[in-house]
Formats: C-alpha cells, sequence, structure tokens
C-alpha cells in the first residue's frame, strides 16, 4: 500500500484548488493508494527563521518553531507520494504554501544527521489553478525544489489552469490532473517494489475519460452542497 | 524630496538581507533621498485570503484582514522608491515576503475603483542574498510582479550575492547594491519631474567605489556593535 | 523624436506574434515615436560562441561572428526603445530570439570598454503569444536579462495571450500591447527630456479602446490580405 | 542495459559544459550504462518554425525541416535516459541548445498519432555551468519543459556551477554532477524491470568521493591534452 497526501495550499475552502486536489486524490485511489487532504488553511504555520544561515545543523528535524507544523511533519515523513496544489498568486505560490515548503527545510537537512534526505525518494506532482498567467512559473519552482529536496517527478506531474469560472469543467485540467494522481501513485508503487512500471503513463483513453468526468461531476456537486450549507 | 522604503524580507536581525539593504538606503540617502527601513518580522502579516477570486471588487483598499499590513500600507502608499531586500528561500523569496507582496494586490486593484493603480509609477529595486542559488529566479519573479502592479524597473535595479559569510566585503555586491539604492532615486526624481535624467546610470569611478566601501565597513561594524549587546 | 524598434522572434510570418508587436508599434507612433519592425526570420543569426568565457574583452562590439547581426546591431544602438515579441516555445523565447539576445552581450560588455552598456537608459517592452502556459516565466526572464543590459522596465511593460486563435480578437491583450508601445514610446521621451513624466501610464479610456480596436482590425485586414496573396 | 545519452548545450569544445557532462556519462557507466556525449555544435541544428501553429498534426515525427536534426532524432529516441548539460546564457540555455529542445517537439507530439509521446518515460538530468548566476532559472525550466515531454526527473537530478575557473575543481560540483549520472542509470534501470530502487540515491560515501575525484582528475588532463594539440 502507497499513501499519498495532498497539500492544498489556497486560503480558500472548496475553490478550485481544493477541488483539483480532490479529483487527483480520487484518481489515486482508483490505482490503490490511501490518501488524505490537507488544507493548510486549518494550521498555524509561522514563517521560516533561517536558523540554517547560523549553521546548518541548526536546521534539523524537529524544528524549534512551536506551531501546527508538529502535526504536519508527521504526514510529510509518513507519505509516499505528494501532491502539492496551489492557487497562483503573483506567478508563484502562495504565503501560506510557501511557509510550508520552507519549513520542509528540516526534513531535507537530515541528510547533515542520518546522511539522507527524509524526503528522498518519495514522489511528487503539482497542480496550480488561478485566474491569471503564471501556473508555468510557479510550478518549475517547485520542481526545483521538491527535486532538491531528494523527490522523484514521475511523468506529467503537472495540471494547470488558468481562467474564471470552475476549473473542473475544463476538460484538460480534468484528464492531466487525474493522471497527476494516478501516475504518482503509480511510480510510488514502483519504487516501493510493489508493481512493474506501466507501459503507457498518461492515462486518456475513452472510458477514463468518462470515469474521470463522473467523479469531477460528483465533487462539484459535493462543493456546491457544502458551500449551501456552509456559507463561504 | 522623494521616499525610499526599504522592505527587509528576512526573518533574521542584522544579516545579510538587512546590511545590504541598509547599503542601498544610504546609497538612496547621498542622492537626497528620504529613507526608511522596515523588517517584516517585526510585523504580524497574515497571508492573503483570495478574496479577489469571489470578486475582483472584495480586492480592494483598505484589505478586510485586521494586522499590522494597516501600519505598512500608508509607507508603501507614500514612498516614491521601493526597494525589497529577501534572503534565497528555495529558489524564492521568504514566506514573510510572500505575504506582504500578496498583500498589496489591494494597492494595485484599485485601479478598478479609481481607474489607476496606487503603485503607478513608483520605482523598485530588488536585492537577493542567500548561500545556495536561486537569486535570479527570485528576482525576475519580482520584477514580473512589481511591473503588473504598475511599478518602473529603473536601469541595473538588481543586486545579489551567493555564498556563506558577510556579503558586504563581496565588493561587486557592494557596488551593485549601492547603485540599486541610487538608481531608484535618480527615477524617482526624474519621474517627480525634480531632475534631468543621468548621463551614466551606474556609477563605478573610484570615488564612489571607496565611499561605498566605507559605508559598508560602517555598516558591519555597527552590526557587529549590535549582535553583540544583542546576542543572536 | 525617439526611435522604437519592434523584434518579431517568430519563425511565422504575419501570425500572433507579428501581429501584435505591429499594434503596439501604431501606439508608439500614435505617441510620436518613429517605429521599425524586424522579423528575425530574415536574417542569418548564428549562435553566440560564448568567447566572454575566455576573456571578457573578447566579448565586445563588434561581435567576431559574420553574419546579419551587422545589419542588427546599429538598429538596437540606434533606438531608444525596444519592443520584443516572442512566441512562448517550451515555456521561454523561440530559439530563434535566444540567439538574437545572446549575441547582444558584446553591446552590454562595452561596460569594460566606455565604462557604459551601449544599451544603458534604453526603454523596453514585452509580448509573449502561444497557444500553451509560460508567457509569465518567458516575460520574467527577458525582465531581468534586460534589466541586466542596463534597459528601463517602464510600468506596465507586459502584454500576454495564451489561447488558440487569433491573438488581436481578446480585448485584454490589444489594450495591453497597446499599452506596452505607448508606454515605452512616453518613457524613451521623458528620458531624453522631450515630455513631461504622464499623470497616469497606462491608458484604458474608451476613447482610446475603440481605437486601439480600429488598429487592430485594421492590421487583421492586412495580415489576411498579404496571406492571401502570400500563401503560407 | 540501459542507454544514457549525453547532450553538450555549449558552444565550447572542452569546456566546463562538456567536462561536467563527461564526468557524470562516466558515473553512468559505472552504473552498467552505455553512453553518448553528443556536442551540438558539431551538428547544424535550424531553428523550430512551429508548424504545430497552424496544425498540430503538422508537428510530428519526421521533422519537415531538413538539417542535421535527422542524425540526433535517433540517438534520443533510442536512449532510456538524457543528461542535458548548458551553459548558463543570460539566466537560460544557450540558442543552440534552445533550438533543438524546441525540435524535439515532434517526438512528444506524436501523443497525437500514436497516442503516446516517444519521450514517455525516460528519464533526464541537469547540469548548469556558468560565471554568473541563473542556474536554478535555467533548470527549472527544464524540468518543466521535460517533464511536459513526458519525462521523469529522478532524485537530485540537477548539479550546477557558479563562478570562474574550472568547474571540476568544485568538490561539490563533482559529486553533484557524478549523482547526476548515477541516479539517471539506475532510474532507467528500475523503469525498465532490470534492478530493484536502491535504498539510497545520492551517493557520498568516501570510497565514491575518491573515486570521482579520481576520474574527475583524469578528464581534466585529457582536456588539458586535447586544448594543447588543438588550440581553442
Amino acid at each position: 500500500m502507497v499513501k499519498v497526501l495532498g497539500i492544498n495550499g489556497s486560503p480558500r475552502p472548496y475553490g478550485n484548488s481544493f477541488q483539483t486536489l480532490k479529483l487527483a486524490l480520487r484518481a489515486a485511489e482508483l490505482e490503490g493508494a490511501e490518501v488524505e487532504l490537507v488544507n493548510l488553511y486549518e494550521f498555524e504555520i509561522k514563517p521560516c527563521l533561517g536558523c540554517v544561515s547560523d549553521n546548518v545543523k541548526a536546521c534539523v528535524y524537529p524544528c524549534p518553531i512551536n506551531d501546527d507544523m508538529v502535526k504536519l511533519y508527521p504526514k510529510v515523513i509518513e507519505c509516499d507520494g505528494l501532491i502539492i496544489s496551489s492557487p497562483i498568486y503573483w506567478f508563484g505560490v502562495s504565503g501560506l504554501l510557501k511557509n510550508f515548503l520552507d519549513r520542509l527545510t528540516v526534513l531535507e537537512n537530515m541528510i547533515y544527521v542520518d546522511g539522507r534526505s527524509w524526503l528522498d525518494g518519495k514522489v511528487v506532482g503539482f497542480i496550480a489553478v488561478g485566474s491569471d498567467e503564471g501556473a508555468i512559473a510557479l510550478i518549475s519552482n517547485l520542481m526545483a525544489v521538491t527535486n532538491s529536496f531528494g523527490m522523484v517527478i514521475p511523468p506529467w506531474a503537472l495540471a494547470y489552469y488558468v481562467g474564471e469560472g470552475s476549473a473542473l469543467e475544463d476538460s484538460k485540467l480534468l484528464l492531466d490532473s487525474a493522471n497527476v494522481g494516478r501516475i504518482v501513485t503509480l511510480m510510488a508503487q514502483v519504487l516501493k517494489g510493489l508493481r512493474k512500471p506501466p507501459t503507457v503513463w498518461y492515462r486518456a483513453d475513452d472510458y477514463y475519460r468518462k470515469l474521470i468526468h463522473d467523479i469531477a461531476t460528483e465533487i462539484r456537486s459535493n462543493v456546491e452542497y457544502e458551500l449551501g450549507i456552509t456559507p463561504p
């Protein structure tokens, strides 16, 4: 069994970042992953203090800052795959997500204690959604960051949508984000020796398109229900 | 008279981001600017809530979030030039600075109220310092962001240093950061009709090098004194 | 009088990059600029040889490579404003345009001969058009490059469009690209002492919108005519 | 057996990009790969014509442009791993390499013919070397591009060096670039079912450091010999 953790970096409940991430995680479940979705806005995450500037060994796990990261670190440590969903805020991730990412440095820095990054070999995928441009600038940065953490970026690990309205109405985004969930799971399974590499990574057949479309419809309907009883 | 505001995005008192910014502001003063240095870590700055996703007019000044940005907005509104100094955190700005920048959206969005961004025509310069690479990735992003706010990027508006130790020992950084302060000031003066454009923007003559070197020595000496009485 | 040079980095005659650049140049003319449009595909531009790695003074004007850059350098040297229009090729500029930009290093490097970059103080604006994402990644890079050349980036110096079909049918792109042409011209005039800074840089009034729309219609109609008699 | 192809994007024979790539390929051989190094400057590679703008199916293999890419496509198609080494030219790849990358679009676009990118599942690593900053901006872009081609980015797939002098004198670069070669090979072997995933991807033990150091010394000595008999 592989565990896939979804990180929602948007401050907004039930918005496009959440919905698209939800779809990716549903697609991960279809491949046999155990999944969990974390809304960062539900946690207090203070900015990194940059202790590493004084001494690289001052920045190791556990991080000296006392906040809700204490609840999030174990989830990251235990996952085999990570899917990061960010709204596009001025051509980059939200400040909320930036603080989370900066704070992961303690896990990478375990290389100075254990000879091994605690993120080494985990698989990662990316979702970026916004009303203005910048998805590739955002995702390019996340790729360099997570790969420097020691993470694996499997094929087609990126899904993005730039525009107004509901992202899940865009058929390309639907398929791309489902494949992010699917491919992160498959790669994590391969790297744990649980399965052979697939012949084709990106799935785009009609049966799959229909399946994903139906799941997306269900997600949107649930979100509308939630928003109905939980006014924004 | 022009006002130049320096924003220190580092969480660390008296570090390289602070020292380099201090130098840039001293160079701005030499050209006649009134300057102020703000350490973001002294203020509580909550993450942007992305209200703009609901309605562009929900994101206008004053921002509905209740925190210390109420003290910072007037400083940004009143300045003619802005110098942003960031540590390089995973190839980007600190989360602290990202939150500050995201929260400036309300000023840019005044275009929907007044027909004019409240940042339109202000001049901006950039400093990035870190122990690992990523300065250009960071500054490229800030250039696109601030230009989209409506700000002017004058010639040679970037100074960066990647390495260990004291940034102010690097002679190229010294001259580059002093010129950021100088050039932001000159451009702000030109755009206010206070002076003619200079013949040469970047100043690198021996007299200026010596002057900047002496100021840098004084800044480092003051920092050592402060750190002596305020242990890190 | 100021001269504004438009560089079309697309290999395609009469495509979106060309049309959008044409519109920006027409808007520049409205403000009194003398304009010229260069299609890079009409010139042989060999890749930079990186002589600067041996010796910084080996990379000064005139560039030792013998090709059509000899016709383009004088145009760049004489212009007061430059507008770079690039198609989005894999989240960056075309290889054609990259070669052109790399070859401009000799002008910047005159700083080692004259104490002054030959691009110092020129004004620059950017247009990026493509069918897939990456406009901001592309423009962010160009901003850092041209600012490192010593060029001025005036407010709102970026216009971009991501999508299929004719870019000039997008009303936001129309207004943004016209303003790139307008604002590059105004800033060049200010920096030559030919006029005072404008009160508002970005023009969006109804009269201007109508005017730009009409010019765009004329450009598209001319392009259709050209494509009719000059099959692609 | 896996094949690893090294692409040298520098126009300069025997320079830092070449030497570092050579080291990565030697490290790949140590893990059992069959390797080949291609100097792009030995081939005529014309700029992409952007046919995809007219019709996505106009951009499929074989590319209609008649030049030396006809010799390079088979090498790319047959490799299991690809290592791209670029000099840092204005915060991005060389124009030479940009043309090569743009021209690979026909392979990715086979998705419209075969339902599968011809680059799907190949493994890729990156080397960037230059005298000025920009390595991360360059590599971030290449990561987004190659992942959009369908390629796998294994852990720690990036090595970079910014500075003057011989890159191979920098011990961090040595180890990082050897690991790029090593890890690209291991991942390609895992994905072909030739071996199990390694426990630790990045190797930094003393024995390996010594081995890599010795290989680097040999490479530098060979280069000096070549430069002696082939004046630059």
